[in-house]
């Protein structure tokens, strides 16, 4: 009965559903698959839970899964199994499978190399379309993907592609090499996955070809792969913008020691380099003590300089991201960003003008001190939070840590700094 | 020439030269286009470029790219367009046509009814596969896809889909409704495309069909389309968690006022609020006088507080919005951070207390004042981090808001309260 339950849902389904068993109980429901069935399961589950299957299944049983795997998620799993778990499915393939998988490994993680796969239609330019249908018909159950066709010669260079749209909505007689198209886009092992990422956005593809060297096709990437890898860019941008190492690991299935290990090595650096601020307040100490009512402003200041700043690296960061800003966009940000701070922080430093004067009813001079100060860092802020992301990857570094948090610290040393200055031009000591 | 080489070039590349042309030259360039090529072009230029072509186009010809336009792209147009333009648009078209306009215009934006199109193949079920191949070669040519096809009935009630690839794989004499998959997933046409998005991530699916209350079958979602909206909407959290009204313009061809209008409003708020702080300093100014040497440590102290919740926020929002972390984990999370919160915030607070005694060399008190407190307000601002987003959700109100900015703020004021509390227990007044 359960058994008839499990083949009518969907696989993501019934993955999602092995995260609230227990060990034992999804070993149970595990063996409870088919065969087909237990292979797409597999590569929808955890690291943790395949784990635990591995632990207890088969060998016999565990092939027949790994065999059924699509090559790119069998890859995968290897890559994420112990090296003695490994070393026993290679002596169990044949002698080309294992140079497959051997060669599959090697490619680094990121690159396009790591996210093909090895089931596709392959055409000759010979063929005319109703051969090709039929080629399809044979070989087209075991492939990821049939909706395009990849034409190789017999040197296994990729000649060009063909949509099973094309072969279905075109004469039967045609040749291949007739309706195949040949201005088509490729990518190299070793491509970057963001930059692969933006070509199927841009090109709107549902699959991608991999080609090495020699421009011979060695494997071809999906979309439901890319709609992982776009999740994937976007959260390691979130986490270095919020200042952590990034981790592909859930949230809620990191171990607690792995989660602060990613959020100490930022806050020690920032921590430290917010003590120049510490400098700063020491040297200034004398009106300080002049002005006592001048330390309540700080934090006000020091916060609204670091959003203002935060908010023009934000949109910096994200737009290169996605290739909306490029690098001889500079001058163009820091104009903008000076005219749109100019705005911001005349606004704001207005009503802060007004406010100090008649809700907190301080002297004119200490609010003057405070509102231009206000200005002034507003502009500062935009300015080096627009800027700095894109002078990062002008150095090759990732922009995302130019957010918030770098931004904040650099700001706040900048405006304490004008704060004072002004304070002993208006006021005095 | 010029022509010859357009012809070559791929929409998406064409749309992104016309970027870099003047008014005049896209102009020129836009007419020297095929009827097909210039409607695939113009569903990909930004709607200042499309304004300009508006305005020098003949109605004729306007109306030829209109309609070879997809229905989904041709709504999107006229959204963008004044009203007494969709007004000529739907004189010369016909009482059919001008019915389905109206209707889709309604949709509103961010719903599956402003992201679907009409363009789709429907077949019936008494048909046989190959009865379905020679209908798509009939209708499919004008399609969007042809490798999802929709099972209809009399009423246009979805019965099934069969995708393209069963129909090329299977046997020909097989009828319709021995192969669709009536255990299909559909969406209504106000479900909201955020979680369509999720839906296409977590089946791997290419297409989405809508239907109506009576589930007849109203358009499909495509999945180029969700790339977009999963970009979209991967943007809005970014501006929201960097305190800024969310606005679709990108970057640089947004105008100077407008990007300042988005801003103000938050930095307004986030200003008033840090007011808070100001109230705090000013009531512990006696301590603060006589012990000078604590204001230095202001800046450190509410700099790392305000990194160490936006690290924990940012997490918790990140995770929502891929669906890894739900409303009921609210305690999980809440535990986790406090375990977390120990780990970072002794780390740190023990650096920071020898640096103080042995770099900084201020007295003990002071040491153990500024480290307790860098511990305290680690510990708080994690857990209000971590656990504010949820608490936003709850509430019905955008996680995203729940970011660095507003973390930083409510902390900071938590952070001068605990300051100057352990001051005064342990230096005393
Ligand atoms: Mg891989
Ligand atoms: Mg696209
Ligand atoms: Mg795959
Ligand atoms: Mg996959
Ligand atoms: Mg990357
Ligand atoms: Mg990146
Ligand atoms: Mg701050
Ligand atoms: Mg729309
Ligand atoms: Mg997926
Ligand atoms: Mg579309
Ligand atoms: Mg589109
Ligand atoms: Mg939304
Ligand atoms: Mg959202």
């Amino acid at each position: 009965l359960l058994k008839e339950e499990l083949k009518e849902m969907r696989a993501a389904d019934v993955a999602e559903a092995f995260d609230e068993l227990d060990k034992k109980n999804s070993i149970i429901l595990f063996r409870l698959l088919g065969k087909d069935e237990a292979a797409e399961i597999f590569s929808h589950l955890s690291t943790q839970q395949r784990m635990h299957i591995v632990d207890v299944m088969h060998e016999n049983q565990l092939n027949e899964i790994i065999d059924e795997l699509y090559f790119d998620d069998m890859i995968d799993f290897l890559e994420e199994m112990p090296a003695n778990f490994v070393k026993k499915v290679l002596t169990s393939a044949t002698e080309e499978e294992r140079k497959l998988i051997n060669q599959f490994l090697k490619y680094p993680e990121n690159s396009a190399g790591s996210l093909m796969t090895i089931e596709y239609v392959d055409l000759k330019k010979e063929m005319t379309v109703k051969e090709a249908l039929e080629h399809i018909k044979k070989t087209g159950p075991d492939k990821e993907t049939i909706y395009t066709c990849y034409v190789l010669n017999e040197k296994r260079k990729l000649e060009g592609l063909v949509s099973l749209r094309k072969l279905v909505l075109f004469d039967d007689n045609l040749l291949i090499s007739e309706v195949m198209n040949e201005d088509f886009i490729a990518t190299k092992t070793l491509d970057d996955q963001e930059e692969i990422a933006s070509i199927f956005k841009k090109y709107d593809l549902l699959t991608l070809p991999v080609v090495d060297k020699e421009d011979r096709l060695v494997g071809i990437i999906t979309i439901d792969d890319i709609m992982d890898v776009i999740d994937q860019e976007t959260t390691e941008d979130f986490q270095k913008m919020a200042a952590m190492e990034p981790s592909e690991e859930e949230y809620l299935h990191s171990r607690i020691f792995s989660l602060a290990r990613r959020r100490i090595p930022w806050l020690f650096i920032l921590m430290i380099t917010a003590m120049f601020t510490e400098g700063i307040i020491g040297r200034f100490e004398d009106i300080l003590t002049a002005v006592a009512v001048l330390a309540a402003s700080i934090p006000m200041l020091m916060d609204t300089a670091g959003n203002a700043g935060s908010q023009s690296s934000t949109l910096i960061i994200r737009g290169m991201a996605l290739g909306e800003i490029e690098l001889e966009d500079y001058l163009k940000v820091f104009w903008r960003e000076f005219r749109v701070s100019l705005v911001v922080g005349v606004s704001l430093g207005t009503i802060n003008f007004f406010r100090m004067l008649f809700i907190s009813q301080v002297g004119v001079a200490v609010a003057i001190t405070v509102s231009i100060t206000l200005v002034l860092t507003i502009i500062m802020a935009k300015v080096v939070g627009g800027t700095l992301p894109i002078a990062a990857k002008k150095m090759k570094l990732d922009p995302a840590i130019m957010a918030g948090p770098m931004i904040t610290t650099i700001v706040d040393a900048l405006a304490l700094i004008v704060y004072f200055s002004i304070a002993i031009a208006i006021i005095g000591l």
